[in-house]
């Protein structure tokens, strides 16, 4: 059996603003409707004979996977939370446990969550050739076929053929300088390292074993006492915190006499900067992308993402990046958006939250949206899931109204509880237990009024919780 | 006396998206605190022997004026409104009109409400010569020093000396080419036609009378048939939509044989344009002006604005304007900045808002914010003054929740009327008659909640207003 193991631990600072510590990239619209993540496990799903995709993400970005998972009506084949970043060797011994557990040939099929591929036929038979040499126990890596001499990647160097479409790996090579690079491109044996592998799980583990013992006795003692959650499996943090961080190339790939490669042209891209999601994106015949409520003069070579209910206008300027959030506007030159990573830098070190959050922060039950702050009060836009429960709470230094704007809300304030209707509202004075429920099948909106000397989110007691956040 | 005479006709399509129709650029703070209307009726008021200064605006200005008047403590000599826009020749004959009412001997020094001065003794300096002139019968225009070779600007030649610092006015010139404007500014005799004047008011009739017979009538019955409203003159539309539209140069200073001028080098600028903000503001050593929340990166001879809780970040750019505001953000070559009109035509054409209003949008009894919209709803953040009074009013398509934030609200709601502290809320059903009132000393700042299939402004009906919107 085929399973799809999605690796969704990417921080996400290269595609600020629109990319956040807490919403990475691999869970944004970036090209069409769906997120990143999302269409990775729709292209996965897609495969013959394949089993439910096994995400491993970090704790912050759990809920965000299950939620995406269910937009998209995919089965969940499990969701491994990383306590801690240890990169991809010892997240994929998970993955390979996970699958051990229940299919002891299973293959497993690694993909980063943010990754783009448009020419899905083209990937579709590289697995299919990659499969057959996993299942004579090879360890394949596949290898993008370079369109031009990129310096910010790794490649690898194909030798011997094993079958038509597989070749022994002579080398991986770090990425290199530009005459390398273009040396590389000219003899026609070095493709890109793209960060996808097909092997089965039983001999990942076993090469593991070999080559980095430590990683994989730390990954079996960390899945071994890993405690399940709702639909989460939370491996024990200090066994897996033990671990070497080490990729799968270093660990494995470079130092296993069974590394394989199939090369492939399908259109692939890690969407690494703005600049590559402009180079990817359809473009009109001036070069520009734009997205969102644009208005434009004379402008050439550029990508303009507006947000929501704001428009952008843009006049006589070229080879451009414009993206707007509700919090924050990037202007950049296009050939400088790796400095993006500076601006993050410097919110960081101002101890800012912009790099951090959206206005728009995710929940499990939902999201809330901080749509005005004023000197003694902020009012909130909330959406509840139908199904979704806030938790039971209180607040020290705030009282709160809420008007419901639309669905049925179910509300507990100390000893009732009872239904708030679309243009009703309700007042939770400072100090009283309350909680927010959805009880029925559409979206429950909700305007919150926040009342009080002190407004920050850590003035909550958190005294039951179905999410298990108490 | 000497009465300063305000032109505040300007509708400012050339600083959007800052300026909007509804509140041009004379009434925004381009340049510190103050805007460049309050600026220049504090300029006036702070020259010798002065009288409260009469503002000539248009009707959907003129409570934004008399809040700025206010804001400021400067007592109104008199808010003339102009039903229609007919240049300046007619909006100076019925200020005259209004001074000789009072003061037969009156002096007018009349100036646009959206010019910036920096070297005020200078311009003081200037006025008291000009005032010597036209206490002997002249009719004097303010030259400026030319410090480039402008093509966007009338020149005026000047002729004999008149007085130690006033010429004869040898001719009005138009907009010159380049070469032309070069040799002006060679030649030395030129100066800039800044479009304000210093005259008796007695003088400016008869001239007028003389030369634009028409207008002078048409002014005359407008001014005689006005109305008192509050602060305000509202002079007869039809009466005054009959006068010929026209410049008070080619209407009189052109044809008059008493124009005299004062050159002057007071560090004038008519601020026409973003670039030209751009060039009489303090920049930094790379030659960018920030305004408000920027982070940036490598960026040289930008102006950028950022807008309440928005932050702009910027990298790599050059020679970039950059303005936002909470619906919309423009970002063009600063020399290409003159297209900015061209946007506005769109917006026009297309029948969109964001040339007209803002989202917050001035009242006479405070302001409202639109921030937030949604398919059944909308929350407004809503200001009213210190003795600020809504209307008494309804509507038949939505219900409202008003949540105090901030001061004591008195609340009208059909036949109860109660007040409503911070913290407290109320609710208004739909169809009941409602009005919401300030009797207390600061600002009262409630958050609406609007409820119902319709939440268009024009879903309203006013019985009662004190400021004669009913």
């Amino acid at each position: 059996m085929l399973h799809p193991v999605i690796l969704s631990g990417g921080s996400g600072s290269r595609l600020w603003p629109l990319s956040r510590q807490n919403q990475p990239k691999q869970f944004l619209a970036l090209v069409g409707d769906h997120s990143l993540f999302q269409e990775t496990v729709q292209r996965a799903s897609r495969l013959d004979g394949v089993q439910p995709p096994v995400t491993v993400c970090s704790e912050d970005h759990r809920f965000m996977v299950g939620e995406q998972l269910q937009e998209i009506g995919v089965a969940n084949g499990g969701i491994l939370l990383e306590p801690v970043a240890r990169n991809t060797a010892p997240a994929i011994a998970l993955a390979a446990l996970h699958v051990l557990a229940s299919d002891a040939d299973g293959l497993l099929l690694v993909m980063p969550a943010d990754h783009l591929i448009e020419d899905e036929a083209a990937f579709r038979n590289a697995v299919t050739a990659a499969r057959a040499l996993a299942e004579g126990d090879w360890l394949v890596t596949f290898g993008i076929h370079p369109e031009y001499p990129e310096t910010g990647y790794g490649y690898i160097r194909r030798g011997d053929a094993l079958n038509g479409a597989g070749y022994r790996v002579q080398s991986f090579v770090e990425k290199p300088d530009q005459p390398t690079a273009e040396r590389y491109l000219a003899e026609g044996t070095y493709s890109w390292n793209s960060g996808m592998f097909l092997f089965a799980a039983r001999r990942y583990m076993e090469e593991l074993e070999r080559h980095a013992p430590q990683i994989a006795a730390a990954a079996r003692q960390a899945y071994a006492t890993a405690q399940r959650d709702l639909d989460f499996t939370r491996v024990d943090k200090d066994a897996f915190a033990a671990s070497p961080s080490d990729s799968i190339d270093y660990a494995v790939m470079e130092k296993t006499d069974h590394a394989a490669v199939v090369p492939v042209s399908c259109g692939w891209s890690d969407i690494g900067s703005w600049s590559s999601l402009w180079s990817v994106a359809e473009r009109d015949e001036d070069g520009n992308r734009y997205d969102g409520d644009v208005i434009s003069i004379d402008t050439k070579g550029s990508l303009v993402r507006a947000s929501e209910r704001r428009m952008i206008a843009t006049i006589g300027v070229e080879d451009l990046v414009i993206i707007d959030t509700p919090d924050a506007t990037l202007v950049a030159r296009k050939d400088r958006v790796q400095d993006v990573k500076a601006i993050v830098d410097q919110l960081k070190a101002a101890g800012r939250q912009e790099h951090l959050f959206h206005r728009k922060v995710y929940r499990p039950w939902g999201n809330y949206d901080s749509i005005d702050m004023g000197d003694r009060f902020q009012v909130k836009r909330i959406a509840v899931k139908p199904g979704g429960t806030l938790s039971l709470q209180k607040h020290h230094k705030r009282a709160e109204h809420w008007i419901v704007v639309s669905g049925v809300a179910e509300v507990t304030c100390d000893d009732k509880v009872f239904d708030l209707h679309e243009n009703e509202s309700t007042y939770i004075p400072l100090g009283s237990v309350h909680r927010l429920r959805n009880r029925g099948t559409e979206l429950v909106e909700l305007i919150e009024v926040q009342s009080g000397a002190y407004l920050g989110e850590d003035d909550i007691v958190r005294l039951e919780d179905v999410y298990g956040r108490s």
